[in-house]
């Protein structure tokens, strides 16, 4: 270990404690916080923000990293931290602080307008922010593409997924988008032969749900000592390892989405809690990428919760939670619920067949619109040609159409391809876990992650971001992300099964 | 304006968001956090202090302090803000850090080791660990007299109360101690000959006396778009003016005290929120000193709440919301509850009459420790002492005496005035206030708060810390700080009244 890395430690320690004070008070705004509260908490939070990056883009950080990058009696732990400060430092330094501040200060304006475009379906009325939002995204591509020696849609995937690259990406998204129209169909009609789905009348009280929430939480392996479930508008897991703070929200007509929500997250959760504690607070300590995290969550919520293993041990537990009886709660009806498949206009509530799908059409689309191949006026006669082509289903209007996700408005791009690539790493580590450990279904059978997370814990959490994703899934699984497993994985839940 | 009074201000901007973030995860850590969490949260409020603390004492600061502070175009408000500033600088510069990291540790371990010592009753073993924090609160008191030009004591309660001298306080406790002992057997004898008390049946659920709670602070005025109440193990005023996050808890047995606490703790809130906005982030918009803060929680609390008006109208309103009925729950009972008095071993359990004689005891000792003039192990001796000449009792051990304060071992000398300066401030604020609002007393009998906090908002919040604790009194009320009128309203309450 030489000076130079023991004051980027130290520094970085600093950056990530400021941070996680953010996450919190983050949490507390979603969560507690008073209406009059915003203004203030805003104003918290940019300075927490701002003190962060000056610590990271100081000139002097510069020339730490050269010296430490230097070969040296660094471990693979120690070289691996230099790798993330490096990343994190040249996403901040590359950027002139006057295009920092007007990406953030355009988002913000964007993502307001958005909030009312959506509802009155007016996609010509965000045109000029969205523009704003999108050439800022350009430029900031651009440049961060010339200092990494990458193409700028490339630089802006790597803010969410360190080293992700079309080149890997576009032929796995065309494979998936080669068979999914033609396997959506035959999930259709093999459906459509099948018996009627039946939904378990209600209501569910908020507090049941919740203690059967925290059940299953726990039986995944969540520790409410190092934790907590609340309510938020939107369910997202926030804090930090060792206080996590999971949020939720409860339908009292409809148990079945708020429940697996709660799975989703407490995916996320185990994630977190399972970093390398020796590293809290370095970026080597820090999750992978969102690939990477959201295949933990998919793990739990898609792999694991929706099995008929696990359904057969939940469907008596949920039954007993609500007093429930009947046809309605058997695990055959349950697992026809949460298998479900449809042709729908609107991601976030798609099933697990078409989900990527949706993903694809808005990869392909953002790649052209970053590289200048689409005017943004454009956009929606593409994406109803992309949603008949790859969902086979034509949004009526903008609003449930081209209009409907935050990301972009919101001056996200580069993100969505992460959603699709955790769904088929999930798949490929949770085949590779059941080979090494081939008792994890009968306990899913029993309502038990045990053998799972230990698995995981081992080889995805434990690792932190000592390895690539890639790397990382090349030592779990054998071999870098092979769209077949996932395919295999669909096609044996969507058409083989009883 | 001039430009190095414009950095300042934006400097405290800054280190004031950093201790309004701290603010608010310190009352995470009082009320929701998981156990797990705390060492986490103590490495990130940690940071928060130590990036305030580096912000403050910057050699620049000094600099930039001398040229705000030449004759130029300020005007009071920013001149005012200046002296705040100054103040805050000469805390924080004049130490050196090493002797600011050692206070802290000391206290810190000293804290810990009471918490152990006072169940057990073992001053003894206490001992050196309290006589480090003792010498350490020496030098500190000696370096700040020396950079303040002050007696060491002095100094050290200027962190508490800025500009606070022994040669104002010393004769007004003095005449408090000379009538304190005389009084509290008059009240005594008083009280004998009058009817017993008899105490509401219970129990009285949390929920009922949370809801009964929210309704008397929005009498008071709380506004809950820009505030909370939640629970905590020790009630606290926590959070930021646009939204304060008053604490307390409830006891199922007794609903009395847990009611008068949530008054007195919505006491610091309104002054918190009533503090001028336009100076929210600067010294000069925050609170004047701990004797004008307690003076605002013993207004609602003490002088308002346990006006014989205001529990006149709040037996039935208390008696409906609990389903109580009879003589318990009426308003004379309610009365001699709320105004009972006794000669007890712990200030925090005291009443009016009793509490100054608390303090004035512990002022006393704490003076002769500082100076030098009583020895750590003489402690117990001269506490048994003071406490048969002051309150008229002895206590039978140390746990119950000078065992029973966080205060000194936690490193808090020249704190305790504070209490007795503010329920001596309260009297004299609510006798003004009557003067010049002479409705207040009907109001009240309403259960209506408003010309009272009118008053308040105009003559005390809202002036922040444009005055001294002392000119904001003369203003106020037209004279300084004079123990005659809270030796009246004492007389008042518990020898005059019915």
């Amino acid at each position: 270990m030489n000076a130079a890395y023991a004051e980027l430690e130290t520094r970085f320690k600093r950056i990530n404690l400021l941070r996680q004070s953010a996450g919190m008070l983050q949490w507390d705004l979603e969560t507690l916080m008073p209406p009059g509260g915003a203004g203030a908490r805003s104003e918290q939070l940019a300075t927490l923000s701002v003190l962060a990056h000056e610590l990271l883009t100081e000139p002097r950080v510069g020339e730490l990293l050269e010296t430490a990058a230097q070969p040296n009696g660094l471990d693979p732990w120690q070289r691996a931290n230099v790798k993330g400060m490096q990343r994190e430092w040249r996403h901040a330094a590359c950027l002139p602080a006057e295009l920092v501040e007007a990406r953030s200060k355009a988002a913000t304006e964007c993502e307001l307008a958005w909030r009312a475009a959506r509802p009155a379906n007016d996609f010509k009325g965000l045109l000029p922010r969205l523009q704003t939002v999108l050439d800022l995204a350009r430029e900031a591509g651009r440049i961060k593409g010339e200092a990494f020696g990458a193409p700028p849609y490339d630089a802006l995937m790597d803010e969410y997924e360190p080293g992700a690259t079309q080149a890997e990406i576009t032929p796995l998204f065309d494979r998936l988008a080669g068979v999914l129209p033609e396997l959506i169909q035959s999930v259709l009609d093999k459906q459509a032969r099948g018996p009627a789905i039946e939904k378990p009348p209600g209501p569910f009280p908020a507090a049941t749900q919740m203690a059967l929430a925290r059940r299953l939480m726990e039986n995944i392996g969540f520790d409410f000592k190092h934790g907590r479930l609340d309510t938020s508008a939107h369910p997202f897991c926030g804090g930090v390892p060792d206080d996590i703070r999971l949020t939720t929200r409860w339908n009292e007509a409809d148990f079945l989405p708020g429940l697996m929500g709660v799975l989703h997250e407490t995916g996320h959760a185990m994630y977190e809690r399972g970093l390398p504690s020796d590293w809290r607070l370095q970026p080597v300590g820090q999750a992978l990428g969102m690939s990477v995290h959201e295949s933990q969550s998919l793990i739990v919520e898609m792999q694991a919760s929706r099995s008929r293993e696990f359904i057969t041990w939940l469907a008596p537990v949920a039954a007993q939670a609500f007093g429930g009886s009947g046809p309605a709660w058997g695990a055959d009806n349950l697992v026809r619920i949460y298998t479900r498949v449809e042709r729908g206009l609107i991601r976030v509530d798609a099933d697990e067949v078409t989900y990527p799908a949706h993903v694809i059409l808005r990869y392909r689309l953002e790649r052209a619109l970053i590289a200048g191949d689409m005017k943004l006026a454009d956009l929606p006669g593409a994406w109803a040609e992309g949603m008949k082509n790859l969902v086979g289903i034509v949004p009526p209007d903008d609003k449930d159409g081209c209009l409907q996700d935050i990301h972009w408005p919101g001056g996200s791009w580069g993100y969505f391809p992460s959603y699709t690539l955790g769904a088929m790493t999930a798949a490929q580590l949770f085949d590779a876990a059941r080979l090494a450990r081939p008792e994890i279904p009968a306990f899913l059978g029993r309502g038990d992650f045990s053998p799972l997370m230990a698995w995981l814990r081992e080889n995805v959490h434990g690792k932190g971001s000592l390895l690539t994703a890639r790397e990382l899934l090349i030592a779990a699984t054998g071999r870098p992300l092979d769209p077949e497993i996932f395919l295999r994985h669909l096609r044996t839940r969507y058409l083989e099964s009883a």
